[in-house]
């Protein structure tokens, strides 16, 4: 394994300094030969000799145009599976095959490519990579991997354009979005999406009711399965890795909604209960879920099967309505496993704390161990313009708990549409969440991260501590709000405490007095007995 | 009980529109006779003919200078104790006499003054109320009352002046912080404390400590029982409602944090521990612990028992030296309630999810029972920055858990002090943690609030959500950033997902239709059956 420098573009460079996006490198055998893996990692470079450390990279290749697009970098891989039945990860899977994208996953998180490949195939986990989104740099989301994070973007018919899209996307990935929703229902929907889908290093979900309700002039009573299909197969044609589709969403659900506190939350549960209600009969979504499934196969693009029951309060949190649906979410997850397709299944919303894990038990049973995919879940609805907040510290237990990916939630929430700093304030509050799951689920690359921090910060490395953290700038900027010199980046001390009242210096006074004492007067101090100890260090 | 009305000061109404400052009327028996009781309240008043509600109010009295002082509404209740054995609130609890204080505390928390007393006689919860803080509003900590929140305020020798401290003591109170500590550690440290007493609604803690080694010129060891003891009553003199006493870092457990990652981080922890390997003795605060409880039972100031040894980083979580500390000051506990003293136990700190339940269960044992009073915990150390958030998780856990005060974390924690919008950050982040924790816990006044927010966003009364947020002033900014337009206060949309995807408004029409459906065809629907339950509505 090599690591050659690459030189990275302002954004990275000023958001990461002293950072670098290195590339581990390898090769995967396949069938059709050796195929080489070369996977992004951010290198921080540290001082004193300590050790530089690895993170997790999700901000892709950075170029100058967007009209040019990211490299394909899974072209080759794609290319020499043509021709076979399924296209699907979880079908090479189950075939036993490891592919190029599960080698680098592998790689990624630090795992064994054949337990990358075991948990495909036994449906916990899921690895969203339409084989028309080349640029990809392919990733896993499971409960036995690192807790992934989702940021949504999108113009809706109020505002934005696509190059702000497309700046919001690849701003999302550099703070560290690991799959990104574009939500648009606006104009230029299609347009939209192609520069996203070009320019994204992490796979794109959508919601494919959006466009094609847009189809149908805004009446959800006029959509068909017909226009329904055409859209999967545009969107599919042009790379999206995941879709959401409220297939659970059935008409004699709809009733039990009735006496909620906040009714309908979800978009597309709300549109598709309305189609129901008009036609009185159940989804296309439902009826047609073996030609979805049929189709979705055919590009491998992933299920995100929606909750469009999900409560919208804490009053409406693990209701009749709530769960009647997910049993359903669990039965077409086994349907869509019988057609080789992939399946995670969406989940709330508002929850208090206390009744977070039955979420996650029951999901675990009725979906058959599919990864969950949670908005949140919010923890109170006191707090617009927190929900960032509020919605960490469920998504952070339910991270813990076994979510595989948690869907930000920006401060604008129930406000108004994300701007950039909106997008960057969900994605590191969500960082913030599933990084704290990882540590309490002991994966094995967690710790060191904090480590690595907390030694800085001990060794008053100052520097080193603004660098490793997940956001440096603002870290430094913080700092150097009350002690702005250049000197007090060396002090043994902070404008919080003050020097009289540094405890980690006075601490390594101890520690070097210790040893000092060790060598001074190291009998009486082992006459003292309970001292002992001390003198280790 | 009347409500009068009363006219709010700028900031208060600036802060919380259409919010008045109210008064729950009543009065208590005591010996001495009958005496009124006026307890505040924030009411939000609604349109659309919703009922006003009222939330409980930190804010205090507000007057325009600072120099005056709030009015003194203990004096009656002080006086007419005046020469009793003990004047401490565990004493009169314990005879099974309520106080005015006790009084106060029911009407604040809607539970009975008996359970009050109770749960104070027991030691299971404490409320901080110096004989000499005249102004004080009172109130409880414990895990059977709403969580509390604490913002710490504080100069260093660094920055910062008496004005701004007692501005933000006004600021930190205003938007929710139920209880203060001053740690400044500068210049004027006397004179900066009388300012916060005389004009502080809610309890002020502080760390005896740092004033006393302030007093012997920053050199740990030179510190004496006598400097320490005459700083203790000078605090006390002034109305510090408690004391933050490092008593149970003991001699034999320093060397518990040889190997530790960050040693130790507490200032306190730290100076102790330094003193006891500098003279090879227990520390004063240990061997006089009797004489320190007999001076803190005079006054009626509550122990808040320091956790000198409380881990640094994730890594030294829940070690030896912590949880060896944390029996001690269960020794403590029981010592200081032969004296009729209140107390509290502080925790940690730095935790990882998985590890943060162990300790409330460790407290609740060693301790038996008495509140306890966490700083966090931040459940991860790499986002300096944005510790507020890292901790609002492990705080909400913890609360949840049974922890009754929450000491909040700013967005500057580990790199400087906080100015006023980091105290704002920090405490709206903490109250969100406390609410979120009251919520879980099932505490009856909790889920009021989040019913009346949620109810008033399904209607799209727009000012009614703003007004009824934790930040009314941040929630409307963001509606407005993207539609400012008066019109839309009244819009059955947002920005978010624009006029034709709006799941409320949708689930509104359904309703609307179904009941329409209900009088048109209740025959037709009726033979379908399924469908029956939604026409309720």
């Amino acid at each position: 394994m090599s690591t050659p420098e690459i030189p990275t573009s302002g954004d990275y460079a000023d958001a990461f300094p002293n950072s670098f996006r290195v590339f581990d490198e390898s090769s995967v055998p396949t069938p059709s030969g050796p195929v080489p893996i070369r996977v992004p990692m951010r290198e921080v470079r540290l001082s004193g000799g300590e050790p530089s450390i690895r993170l997790y990279d999700t901000s892709g290749p950075r170029v100058d145009d967007v009209r040019v697009g990211l490299p394909k970098l899974r072209a080759p891989w794609v290319e020499a599976r043509k021709g076979h039945s399924s296209p699907t990860q979880l079908h090479y899977a189950r075939k036993g095959e490891i592919t190029p994208e599960m080698a680098f996953i592998a790689a990624r998180e630090g795992l064994p490519a054949e337990f990358v490949r075991d948990e495909v195939a036994r449906g916990r986990a899921i690895i969203p990579a339409n084989i028309n989104h080349l640029e990809l740099e392919p990733m896993i989301i499971g409960r036995n991997f690192l807790v992934k994070i989702n940021a949504n973007i999108g113009n809706s018919a109020v505002t934005s354009s696509i190059e702000e899209e497309v700046e919001k996307l690849r701003w999302a990935t550099l703070w560290g979005a690991d799959t990104v929703m574009d939500l648009s229902t606006g104009k230029n929907i299609h347009e939209t999406r192609e520069w996203i889908m070009r320019n994204s290093p992490v796979p794109i979900g959508t919601v494919p009711i959006y466009q094609a309700l847009e189809k149908v002039g805004g009446r959800p009573e006029e959509l068909t399965w017909e226009i329904y299909r055409d859209t999967l197969i545009e969107q599919a044609e042009q790379g999206v890795d995941y879709f959401t589709v409220h297939a659970g969403v059935l008409l004699r659900y709809i009733p039990m909604t009735a006496n909620r506190m906040t009714g309908i939350v979800s978009r597309g549960g709300s549109i598709m209960a309305k189609w129901c209600l008009a036609h009185h009969q159940e989804s296309f979504l439902y009826t047609r879920f073996r030609e979805i499934c049929e189709i979705m196969r055919a590009y491998d693009v992933s299920f995100s099967l929606g909750d469009g029951l999900r409560p919208g309060s804490i009053a409406d949190a693990n209701d009749e309505a709530q769960f009647a649906e997910l049993k359903t979410q669990g039965e077409l997850t086994k349907i869509a496993w019988e057609y080789d397709v992939q399946v995670m299944n969406e989940g709330p919303g508002h929850v208090p704390m206390h009744l977070i894990k039955e979420n996650m038990e029951k999901q675990l049973e009725w979906c058959a161990e599919a990864p969950f995919y949670t908005l949140g879940p919010l923890t109170t609805d006191v707090a617009p313009g927190y929900d960032h907040i509020t919605s960490a510290i469920g998504a952070a237990m339910i991270g813990w708990y076994g979510t595989a990916m948690l869907c930000y939630v920006t401060p604008k929430e129930h406000l108004g549409l994300p701007n950039k700093d909106d997008v960057k304030a969900g994605v590191i509050a969500y960082k913030i969440a599933a990084h704290a799951a990882d540590l309490a689920k002991g994966h094995p690359r967690a710790r060191i991260w904090d480590d690595a921090l907390s030694k800085a910060r001990f060794e008053f490395r100052w520097e080193d501590q603004f660098n490793l953290a997940m956001d440096p700038v603002t870290a430094r900027a913080y700092h150097d709000a009350t002690l702005p010199a250049q000197g007090a980046k060396v002090a043994h001390f902070c404008s919080m405490c003050g020097p009289k009242f540094c405890s980690m210096e006075i601490t390594q006074q101890i520690r070097r007095e210790a040893a000092q004492g060790m060598a001074d007067k190291s009998d009486e101090f082992r006459k003292q007995g309970e001292i002992y100890v001390a003198s280790r260090t």
